[in-house]
């Protein structure tokens, strides 16, 4: 029954190689586009890399908020791009915080690991959507808003959020106002906070201007 | 030459009438939806329906900001149902402010008409970019990044923002932060404002929690 | 300074609230949509629609393929409506396996919790891309494609797909031949399989035709 | 081998069929939105839904323009709804014409199957893209530009253009010149043309205004 | 409080800045994709590419429309590359016409600025939507439908289109069919027009073929 | 009355050249990105590039599946970049089998031009969708479902598939089963065929490992 279907796979395979585009691992080297990186030639690509092993290990909370993230975006996993999903990992020691913030480019769905964790976002609408979640809940988040997460307990916490783009960002809010070159007087003016304090803030975040 | 075309008319436009949507007037009274509202029926559309004067005239700025912002989204402006487009109004006294905010759902483009506007945005990166806008000059601001608006010197000044989708959304950090149901111990968490400030500001803005 | 402050928020707020949509829960009640189902009114929005529990347990996997996958998509976690993202929860026994299967709708980010799992996809140029996959790492799988997950060794594994989709899909290759109403001889004519082997798993599986 | 593995069957599933929108038949009846119509109910699905055969017979093309076009567009064929693809038949006399007109809403791709057709679009830059098509021969028209056919030689001739929509829209030059509501002064104005001209044209194909 | 805060700087701020793409810059010497141009390396980008002035004055209307166009276009503007917006500006002396043409890359959503304009468009449906409109008011106009503009009264009259494409493309039906090089017998067969007419047109406009 | 419309020549149309994409050619030499091809320099382009001739002539059949399938992508078809289409041709002897495929990133649409043709996929539902189609009648498939195409009756048939995207990809099942380097045991595992059929396939079709 098979005895000629060899001919079949030079008539069909042959042109499908060449033709199709499955993936477009990022050649990162190359110019960034409105929708990602060039694609690696593909006779180049390997199991490798669809695979990422950067967040297998827990980052080091030893630092005031005793949180960390750390990203698997397509500049650190160039095998998402063009996929539209990325991730990060999440290490909260015990009370560890991530600050508020927001994703530009991407919706979020967070997967608790461990521990507990208060998260929640806050709407246009200015009303706070929170909730205390355990291991293996899920949380979403829609694009743009800002948002945090809480260790509660006496608890260290895990998560991984993943999101809706293979180029989510991430503005922290602290580091936009008091860790970038934001005027003192202008930071005052758009956000009604106390020059005295500004300053303050910019002085322990390293902010200038 | 055209004596037969007559036939040409039924024959094609017949059943061109039905099938074309050309647009989708949201009605505003069905159920939204991801991709925006349901359509009116187009045999109830006019030309009304496309022409919003809402923004014709300029709004009262007798406020602490000295300034504001009057949107022309679906909501107000139906017709623009699923075209990817809106606009706003912003009226400044002199020193007028629109404080930082974001729009979780679109990229703006900033028309100035009048006075002199001190623009800018935060990137994520935490670089501010900004420029003194005067009289037709335009500036871009990126989906979800925190931005601002001010009036420079003694004049008021008039500008039209658009917005690259029907539905931009619009997050105020100071309504997000002192005019919410945020908790001044999560505020604080997050933030790290002092308490006492956030109560200040919470008692100011209406917040509670 | 905030003193009148109030008038601002009368001035701002009261507009966005009607405005905005940050997010649209699924009425799974409505009629669903190329784009997704209806919202849910906002007024009647939790943060409870957010949150999503149904992963948390493992999933019984005394079954012969010593493994069971459960969907959190938009019609078990509405709050995903609009989105863009969803997950699912892998069980695998040892040596469990999720069998070759695609997701019509979307790409696929696989985050390993526990144990080794071999995972892998098949390129349209017919060529496996897999990996032993261990804590923590990830591997994505482009939209479309023929994949699997293996549970390697003798431990048991858990891990937690996300898709790039409210609404993925998911077409499993056996149930398609041999669960389906697909009639023995034309399974026969485009798989090339023999019409014995055929009867015999629909047999098993329940397929008819 | 497979003894036990209608446990499968039932694990995995039962929880699919609710779950999966593959595809979302249009429910003509339903309110439209700007992504398409809601669907039919899955249940109520059939073979029949996803088939079309109002395009099989020859349309009559004895008119002024030795011509007809017979749209598949989801109206006709709601099978299309969400999928981005749609059809129509154009039949052309001997040196039959589909005059200039444009799809606002979809890029087309013609297949010649019977005769010579001269084809082409106006760019832009107001540069004629043109070329006589053979049987089996293709030629791509970009979204929103001008294009037209014509049957050369003798012969009549048969071809299925089709659209990146499910509605792509059809505006035929000469119907929104003078067979519309359009005033003649207003056409006159926006296009040069001869007041006395468009009057007739008007008479001829039932413009108004 | 924020002693130690300086560490979460280096924490989480190092890998922000190489991974975060918040925008695309157009850098115009590189080759266009179907999704714009490749990105100016972020390094070298300042506020000056998210501002442009070349609207700001009225260009010259002493022509026989009594009007002119001035596009703010990705070529133009290199900082909307990516973010589906961009903008023009219409002078129209009094009377002046802008005839009728087609964006086919873009809805257009009317600012109107000074003076009464008479603007329009025309569905698929045959039917002419028009109104008049003044200072303040706007008027949407969806994707590649012809449409018009014409300043009413004896004011001169100032508007500012914005569009939900960086490139929207402009295709303006006289010189379409009269400056372009497409034959007066093709003209002819695919309007109906009178050939003399044409070529008269073809005469003054600088029509060939 | 057009005495100085030359004016308008120079002032409008003279931006509008350079400023302009109504279509992006690929240039297949440049590499790919996941939106598709750098596009050709537009002062290149030519007719040629918007037709594809290479689907007019019938395919050799005399294969054991009596059946081919001729790609118009956009690696044969470079016009198609970025225009969301495609094209392939069918053609079908005597009782001959297009085997069970999947496009994972297209939906298609099915033109019958010749003889009789089953037709059918298969939904996640795991239900089967067929019909036997006629000369011009038209089945449409969405995207990812793995379906079939077989000439019934004495006659060889002739189809034109289209597709939503200018990159559709073609997974065959049995060569990526069978004619990959899917190894034996993981295929068994995947699949539950008994690794007796897999090798003896696998020897037919060239598979390794």
């Amino acid at each position: 029954m098979f005895i000629h279907i060899v001919f079949l796979l030079f008539l069909l395979s042959s042109t499908s190689h060449a033709t199709v585009q499955d993936f477009c691992v990022a050649d990162l080297k190359g110019a960034d586009t409105p929708a990602g990186y060039p694609c690696k030639p593909p006779a180049n690509v390997t199991s490798d890399d669809f695979v990422y092993t950067g967040l297998a290990e827990a980052a080091n909370v030893t630092n005031i908020i005793n949180a960390a993230v750390t990203p698997a975006f397509v500049a650190q996993f160039p095998g998402l791009n063009g996929l539209e999903l990325s991730a990060a990992r999440l290490d909260l020691g015990p009370s560890g915080v991530i600050p508020l913030h927001t994703h530009p480019g991407a919706n979020e769905l967070l997967i608790v690991l461990q521990g507990h964790i208060l998260a929640g976002f806050i709407s246009s609408g200015n009303i706070v959507y929170q909730k205390v979640l355990k291991k293996g809940e899920l949380m979403v988040f829609p694009q743009g808003l800002l948002h945090f997460q809480i260790a509660v307990g006496k608890r260290k916490a895990l998560a991984f959020p993943v999101f809706s783009s293979a180029n989510p960002g991430l503005q922290i809010l602290d580091f936009a106002l008091f860790a970038s070159n934001f005027s003192t007087p202008l930071v005052t003016q758009t956000t009604f906070l106390d020059p005295d304090l500004v300053k303050k803030l910019k002085g322990v975040l390293g902010g200038s201007g």
